[in-house]
């Protein structure tokens, strides 16, 4: 399993929302309104491209997918408070 | 230097639009309409972080910085085009 960030920019309404359920679904957890964090096998990241490809306008969207490996992870700092998978916010998870 | 990806939700207009200026002054590039990546030293990035918590609601806000190590850089998927520092679109950077 590998920790990835998913960070997208789609601009019809039903395609993001589409895309925003499968990663929920894959187990990711939201960062912001269009990013997630989560690990992913290698065969579910192949899932999530396949089915990503589908849903992403190439010319007008953009999906961005980089692995984050545990130290790098560790080292986050974070502002604010961040998102749960529903979009709503997290209390106390981790505040800088 | 370290590369880093900042993620961020603003919900005030100016305040979202002053950090990504903030963000583009220090050499970020946009990747995201709410995301940014580029290399920071530990200055810049503790400057970085005294000038956003400035612009940052802690309560309806929030702001990721996670880094991003050289090899998981060189792993990322990009489906789409990824956009330039103004936002629009960068022809043939990088595509998967």
């Amino acid at each position: 399993m590998t920790r990835y960030i998913v960070v997208y920019d789609v601009s019809d309404d039903k395609a993001r929302a589409k895309l925003a359920e499968l990663l929920q679904k894959k187990g990711l957890t939201r960062i912001q309104r269009s990013a997630f964090v989560g690990e992913l096998s290698k065969t579910e990241l192949k899932d999530l491209l396949r089915k990503a490809r589908q849903l992403i306008d190439e010319v007008n969207d953009v999906l961005h997918i980089i692995p984050i490996c545990r130290y790098d992870w560790s080292k986050r700092i974070i502002i604010g408070r961040p998102l749960n998978e529903r979009g709503r916010r997290v209390e106390g998870i981790l505040f800088v």
